[in-house]
């Protein structure tokens, strides 16, 4: 018989239940508790009224929320690319391979080496109060190196992503179709068992509108749902794509026409932020304020992944959110979990509300508004996954 | 006798030795190894060279290099000031106190509080890796304010400086010229014996050029050696000052006509560069890179303070500097540590050169690059102080 918990003392609890608490979305419930009942939340309110559990810890006037849900990493990967990056932010010209030497370095690397560097990533983020994260491959390109890697996720995750649509493979550098019909076809076959969506990164130099459409429709047909890399680079179809084959989520939204606004907010196709690779490439800021005014439903991800965005800290994000994304503290807190959580079409985690899993972070701080208040400050004292403390 | 201790298997060691390693300031030593003898480095130089030691640690293909050197903070303070943070941050109009807000809340605070606040930002900045940390009192106002928050400090860190010139005392709102009779007088009086350093912030809206060249000159007479807040929000004298005076750092620097960047680079005093405050103040970024290639020696800290900056993380502020001052990775390291003891005046820390304080940070990464590499994420694996493991 599992055994129930009281975190009692909580200053500040986020649950994203909308219903609770004073009119944010967030649900905040001051001088709270909360009771973990296994592997679920079993109540949640006010400390005077908790009711009698099996043991309990203190939360020390300090706050708790959810586990933050990271929607978008690239963690199948190999190396690491620290010359290119610091010859990026050195302004010094730098003409080696860029994903292409990732791709090399994961081809080579065992199937231990690759998990190790998975597993690594995964424990760094869970420090961090991440208790959901997506992941995908993208970096194999080949039958046998993607669907290695996809195995290896389903391992530690549930919400794996197929992307062998993330850049053409070299091989196939002069017969780009041949390369959509190998992700299409036999690519599929071997990658679809592991995974739970599929993913293309529909841009220039990448894949089009048309190829993109075929890819996920082809995913779609084998069970797969889809999510797109849409619109980081420059303007193009990958926001509107995502919308007409309701993706759970169009991911990056930095080149937005009216027309791509009025298409998220009017669909249940999330726009999830990935701020992380704005600041690492000197980018411009997706303007997350326009998309909230428009009514659409915006997510914040690390997007990590060694090229472009090599973070794994949700609350980095949420703090550039904030200061350069015209989000509110109290925005940028949901978009990292409930947010999150809408991106992958979970409504188990993500909030703490009775019946979800017991997923929780406890913060070194009076509040969530924390996390942008004290960017860079390691401020996670504790995360419970499933019930269980795990930092 | 103490004990002598070797960390081998460093995959980059940042010593700050010049005559080091490969041509930059870092004089970087890759497969390296230090020994700790008691207090003190005893050695450095690659692996297979190292001597005999009573104990020795594996340092996993990771990074050393020497402790922070933070040599700007405000951590005498009580309550914060989350409300006002978050209304700047969603263009709310907020008219409450602003810093007088955090001097009733000091004021009120008892010693046991004050000093509970202090140790908690002293430990955070430990577990992010920073050795040495210099703090200002300038919350209290009052003789018996600014010098009871000095003996606090001085029995947690070397670097205490008197900065009773913050703010304009709201008691002395009609009669500035006595608030500086005061902190040149009796104030000073009460303070010189606690602290090393005399600080004033010399800005409009705080105290002009005159009245900070007379409070920085009664200070020096009281052997207190002076350091400027200047040229932080305006143009202003406040680096001509610092240069004249001797100061041992200009900090901030966000605003410099080019008289003023041609004074410091032909001076001692280094210009300390504090993004926290720009990003949580969304002002404009100082610009590093123009300094630098002038000439002078550049220092990066962290301000860490509830109203403008409320980091402790220097590792936060070195990804800021590469991403949005101009600096190199190499620089930003440098900045951090070998400036910051520069702008102490110091010799024995920021580097880990035989003789030097064993002040060592272990980075979970393979090089010091990694600190801009990888924003947000607490990479900090380890960290010695006078040679004890603390971290
Ligand atoms: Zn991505
Ligand atoms: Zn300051």
């Amino acid at each position: 018989m599992s055994s129930s918990t009281l975190i009692t003392n909580i200053a500040t609890l986020v649950t994203n239940d909308p219903s609770l608490g004073n009119g944010t979305p967030l649900g905040l419930v001051r001088d709270a508790a909360v009771v973990i009942d296994g592997d679920r939340i079993g109540w949640t309110g006010g400390t005077s009224k908790a009711p009698a559990t099996d043991n309990r810890v203190d939360a020390g006037g300090r706050t708790v929320l959810p586990g933050f849900v990271d929607s978008h990493s690239h963690l199948l990967f190999a190396g690491d690319r620290t010359e290119e990056f610091a010859a990026r932010m050195s302004g010094r010209p730098y003409t080696a391979g860029g994903i292409r030497t990732t791709v090399a370095a994961t081809r080579a690397a065992t199937d231990a080496e690759l998990e190790a560097h998975l597993t690594r990533y995964l424990s760094e983020a869970l420090r961090q109060g991440t208790t959901t994260m997506e992941t995908k491959s993208g970096y194999g390109l080949t039958v046998a190196d993607e669907s290695r890697a996809l195995a290896l996720a389903a391992r530690h995750t549930d919400e794996v992503t197929y992307l062998g649509a993330h850049v053409v493979a070299p091989e196939y550098a002069d017969d780009p179709a041949a390369y959509v019909d190998l992700v299409t076809g036999e690519m599929l076959d071997a990658c679809a068992p592991h995974a739970r969506w599929i993913d293309v990164f529909c841009e220039r130099g990448a894949f089009d509108g048309d190829q993109a459409r075929a890819i996920l429709t082809a995913g779609r047909a084998r069970g797969l749902h889809p999510r797109v890399h849409a619109n980081q680079l420059s303007y193009g179809p990958g926001v509107q794509l995502a919308v007409e084959l309701d993706a759970a989520a169009a991911d990056h939204c930095t080149h937005l026409t009216d027309a791509d606004v009025d298409a998220l907010a009017h669909s249940r196709t999330v726009a999830t932020l990935l701020p992380g690779a704005e600041f690492s490439t000197r980018a411009a800021w997706p303007d997350a304020r326009r998309l909230l005014d428009a009514g659409a439903t915006v997510a914040l991800s690390t997007d990590c992944n060694p090229g472009s965005s090599f973070t794994s800290s949700v609350p980095f994000c949420v703090a550039l959110a904030v200061r350069d994304m015209g989000m509110t503290p109290d925005e940028a807190v949901w978009a990292a979990t409930a947010g999150g959580a809408a991106a992958l079409r979970r409504t188990d985690v993500g909030r703490l509300t009775p019946g979800a899993r017991a997923d929780l972070t406890l913060l070194d701080a009076p509040s969530h508004v924390h996390l942008a208040y004290r960017p860079g400050v390691p401020l996670v004292a504790g995360v419970w996954r499933r019930g269980v403390r795990v930092v």
